[in-house]
């Protein structure tokens, strides 16, 4: 392999661990903000974050009967979380939950992203049909927060903000079924299908982007 | 085969699938129903009539460790739950709700027979004992509706109405198990039982039986 | 073997399961409160006693992809809840649940143990890294009644309660860790495990340990 081609590798590899660590604390972050909010415990909190971060991916796994999951694998992320836990229970004001939410709109949807493509290809390379692997990498990227929302009681935000949000991690999903089935490579169908989701996601959050609503 | 065995078969077959389309719609319905009462939003309508749709066979399969789900075999079937939900957005009014709840009512009669009557059956299928099938038989039929009801942070109806409809499941499970047990076919016992189920289910709307009641 | 020792085990093995069935009896307990608090029907009930008692347990395993479950293998357990339901429906009246709320707290504690302690065994034998299976026997014995309150719609007492529960049963599931670790057998592991917990958690009551809160 030439030297270019390997530090190529390399950039891509290491970017892409960067961005799953960016998206996983994201959505670690909601469920902490979320478990602030509802003033939990240490224990309640610990456990809305890690339902956050990883409910997702785990619901896809038990329904495709994956195993082992991504936490028992890394379970440095389990330590990560009960950390992160104990660090927001010592620092963290209710003057700080507005602005945290609105700054980790950013990576959450670079989490959105990525989770949302590599769901799908995972379902894709599991068998599944198209649309099947599309609602898993819904599942993937959006149950974590709908388990987190319904366990402190809420209705899903997923369900009822009228944000595109899974309706962009669905539109992107598409992207890597189409790139999959003319061919390109797993690496290429993910990426190109994250970049996609995330680059909406980001525009949807800048220019305010609305779902159609009822006219009950 | 004689003519009018196979035309027996037809009728018996194609009547089977028809009664699973219309228990099927009728599951969704209650949660598109429920998705506008509670102004969810396209994506949440659309999850919300998948898991009442879906939810409660997708339960057993799980923990019966079976797979695939229904849904990934019939495909069709998550199509026609996005274009409901397309065509509930723009066409359902506030003033339509309560009508079409009452005239579901007895569409899902037909589902609460056939899904309990066979959901029992896979599981005795798959080896479980007596009661262990009956359960799996009442989970198929009505936890689509209870995860309906938790996910838009209501109490199950099922757990709260004090109307005979998991109770009547649980009977005519009942005689699923004891049909098999005397040696009638699968088709048999399923059959008699979903007819059971939905006819006593029917007679519970007429005469609106009631259970009995706290004395608290 | 020894006559003592044959009577040491007899002595051990069914207070073993005496505990087993007084702390699973204090969890469907929980359950029962729970459903008459609500007014939940019979149905309802059963069903909310039955996630509390065996809800923990079954969740272990779908993750754990093990099979069959406890209930599955002992159906009588699933009678007993069944009957406990009709007789709590005659029997239970307002002036009973906070009392029996109070005295069930100490059959409870014994459930606490008993059930953290063999879950977290049950995952190491299944091959978990030590803090999953920590987290796997927390699930075990916590997670029951967490799907209780979800299911009737409150925010889980484990998360909000801020009493030392969860967080007792997430440092006597590092006892069972530890011991593993140093060689003692699966037996005695889990009885000190439990044995910890179960102190700790007396302690806690007796004394009103209480978590540390917010700050916010």
């Amino acid at each position: 392999m030439s030297e270019e081609l390997s530090i190529a590798n390399w950039f891509v590899t290491y970017s892409g661990t960067a961005f799953e660590v960016i998206g996983t604390l994201a959505f670690a972050i909601s469920g902490l903000l979320e478990a602030a909010r509802k003033k939990l415990d240490i224990v309640g909190m610990a456990m809305v974050t890690f339902l956050a971060a990883f409910g997702g991916g785990t619901l896809r796994d038990v329904l495709l009967d994956r195993r082992p999951f991504f936490w028992v694998e890394n379970e440095i992320w389990i330590w990560a979380v009960l950390v992160l836990s104990a660090l927001a229970l010592l620092f963290v004001r209710t003057s700080h939950l507005e602005p945290t939410r609105r700054a980790t709109a950013w990576p959450d949807a670079i989490g959105l992203g990525i989770f949302t493509a590599g769901g799908t290809q995972i379902a894709l390379q599991a068998g599944m049909p198209a649309i099947v692997a599309v609602i898993m990498g819904v599942i993937t990227a959006v149950f974590g927060g709908v388990l987190r929302d319904v366990v402190v009681n809420e209705i899903p935000r997923a369900f009822v903000d009228h944000q595109p949000y899974s309706a962009i991690a669905f539109a992107g999903g598409w992207v890597v079924v189409l790139l999959s089935a003319i061919g390109a490579s797993a690496f290429v169908s993910v990426v190109v299908g994250a970049v996609v989701i995330t680059g909406l996601r980001f525009l949807a959050i800048i220019f305010s982007w609305r779902l159609p609503t009822w006219k009950l």
